[in-house]
């Protein structure tokens, strides 16, 4: 039983734990997004897309037709690597990225985040390194964690991942030893710095790897929702043998139906297939059914400009805000997607001014969190994806008092002690992103 | 690229996969289930719960309902943890087996192989004993390989697993400084063996594991499905601290949907929650709605009623074919589940006789699936919940060909080859189950 007035929780079954146990801790920022999901709470931290804008009736009449024809199958267990039809579906949808792949290539899972995990798994020894962008995606840092991961942070600009900065990070590792198992990439549109990941730099990152003989990991969840112009050809396209590809449902068209998918090279995708089958034994039939049913009968490509038109105006609506109240702070200015990241002035620090933005009914997520190695202080995470313009302006106002005031108190009383900490701490190779 | 002449699929990745990766492979008996799929073929191999029994037109109310009232939620992320208002569905559920629990004692998981995976990461490193029957569900086995689990069965009889059996074994590793991270129990309709764990032993094998501080994982997706009296109740209705329970929807529901569900100490819930998110981020939302609607708004206990019933009555069928076709063949008798388990004459090897079986359009599951050390041989496991009635009748008739030609063989010409050396290698601590 937990002790109140001591604060600890004794856990009789601590000294029980695998190692890996340890990875697993409750982000500082839990508690207080708990608090964030009230209604009063402009929230502009979490990532869930808009789903209050799909076609339900189109959605039901989907669902609807499963359960009619197909009523039984679609309650029963189905294969590990999941259903052909939809996989034929997936394999259409790569098309539009320029991914040639087989219906057998692909493995479906349970939402991308259960292909991070079990190509974690496949992959990672512990204290094997795991290469990522600066900042990089919190969930994935998360699984590489929970199997024991080192995560080295390699810088990126506004073009993404910088590919001398990779070089000397991979030479490093090497002279240390360290295998580095592979290279972690959300070329577009990316979570949480909103950048996309120049066509010469794909290339050229890829080649590094290559020439390395390090798989590249390519996550690409928003690659569908640009705003002006599609983004560059997914690194997938230009090499089968070296890269494995994740691809979601969740934002092209819902969440709640936890599916997603990976494509990789023959021999890992058998082991996937092994590895899903252990660890859930086979993805939902049902809301495999539906998803295909609904790409095959649904104008799925027209909702998508539906959510590429929406999110582009939260996404100027965000600007123009950020423009009018906070015109000393920068920002990324993203081409899709969900994410915005602000670069905050000297002195200030995202994760303690947190508290003071919920008490004004306004919540981002701190750069911390997007960081293993302690940095990110001067930053946060803004999504556009799931306010009304008119609650981001609302939202943005918030954050302005908050941080206005944060400036004067840090000109007349200094930095906080953090940031002195950081000041003289800051790792000079993961400059972060402007 | 794999090259056909050679038959040897060269993965140009194969130095780097992780120590764990070599845990995964293949059932030697996958390719042979793939033939057995073909209709033509009665199969008695597969755990299939007959979900065509299920009343559509109420699923398809609770469907409708959810789409209507909470669409939006139920296409988006959920908590990690699982909706409450599913959770406290689930509360009601194992009261039903004796259950005291909180709704926040509960975690909702994509089956209840998903908290199998979990619950392994947590605890298990390499080389860790995990203690299970003899023989044990082949499911859980591949998971603990998974995680490079030293899998450690134990002797059962028809009431169980024998306590004197568990002190020995336990005794035997901790003389060998093995740690021991958890007692793997399926108390009702065991899968494979289809015995039931006697009231007395329950609390026998729960005193032995807490003298031991063994941790008790108690899986029961079954329970429920008993034909004429309930099983004793669940041992976590004994102990709250040491016990974590396993439940599942799969059986009573349908597993197309992919909800399960752990309940664990407090200590242990807590990391539980956080590993399963990094593995998934949260389960779905659609899958626990629709369940959550029809365990509040439909006669569930009356569904479960016909389940019973009706697999009661496939049972029995099963029961007599092998009493009219196979009277030298021993078998148990299980009181509730989906499976029996079928003891072979001296000199009959099930692995060995599958292909033959196939020959003859019946398929089972070979004993040696269930046993981590090789054993199992004379043994062969059959599911009597997806066929029909007269299906499983044929089925019977199909396998007493098989077996009958089998024994004539090896009377002519002597047991198989891998048969003699079982006979020279058996572990006498693990008889098995007739």
């Amino acid at each position: 039983m937990a002790s109140p007035a001591s604060g600890i929780s004794l856990d009789p079954w601590f000294d029980n734990y695998a190692d890996r146990a340890s990875g697993l801790s409750a982000s500082e920022v839990r508690a207080l997004f708990a608090v964030a999901s009230r209604p009063e709470v402009v929230s502009l931290a979490g990532g869930m897309p808009f789903v209050a804008a799909l076609p339900f009736d189109k959605v039901r009449s989907s669902v609807d037709r499963v359960l009619r024809d197909s009523g039984p199958s679609a309650l029963q267990y189905g294969s590990g690597q999941g259903l052909p039809q939809l996989r034929e579906r997936i394999v259409e949808i790569m098309a539009l990225e320029g991914i040639r792949a087989g219906v057998d290539d692909v493995v479906v899972t349970t939402g991308s985040q259960q292909g991070l995990d079990l190509i974690t798994k496949l992959f990672v020894n512990p204290g094997d390194a795991i290469l990522t962008e600066s900042p990089s995606y919190v969930g994935a840092m998360g699984v590489f964690r929970s199997y024991q991961a080192r995560v080295e942070h390699v810088a990126m600009d506004e073009q993404g991942m910088i590919p001398q900065a990779l070089t000397e990070r991979i030479d490093y590792l090497t002279r240390q030893n360290v295998p580095i198992k592979f290279l972690y990439l959300i070329p577009n549109f990316q979570n949480p710095a909103g950048v996309t990941l120049s066509a010469k730099r794909r290339l050229d990152i890829l080649d590094i790897a290559k020439a390395h003989k390090i798989l590249v990991l390519e996550d690409n969840p928003y690659g569908l929702l640009w705003f002006d112009k599609p983004p560059p050809p997914a690194i997938r396209s230009a090499d089968d043998s070296g890269v494995i590809y994740l691809g979601s449902f969740s934002k092209t068209f819902a969440p709640g139906l936890r599916v997603g998918w990976v494509v990789a090279p023959h021999g890992i995708r058998e082991k996937l297939v092994l590895a899903s089958e252990a660890a859930i034994l086979s993805p939902s039939s049902f809301s495999q059914m539906i998803l295909s049913d609904y790409f095959e009968h649904q104008d799925w490509k027209g909702q998508i400009d539906t959510f590429r038109g929406l999110y582009q105006e939260r996404r100027d609506t965000m600007a123009a805000a950020l423009a009018s109240f906070l015109p000393g702070v920068s920002h990324t200015m993203p081409l899709g997607g969900f994410y915005m990241w602000l670069t905050l002035p000297e002195g200030l620090d995202s994760k303690e001014m947190l508290p003071r933005a919920v008490t004004e009914l306004v919540a981002y997520t701190p750069g911390t969190a997007f960081y293993a190695n302690g940095e990110g202080q001067r930053h946060l995470r803004l999504a556009f994806c799931y306010p009304t313009p008119e609650f981001i302006t609302e939202g943005i106002k918030r954050l302005a008092k908050v941080i206005t005031e944060e400036i004067e108190l840090v000109s007349t009383f200094g930095p906080p002690a953090s940031e002195i900490a950081q000041a003289t701490n800051v790792d000079s190779s993961s400059p972060g992103v402007n």
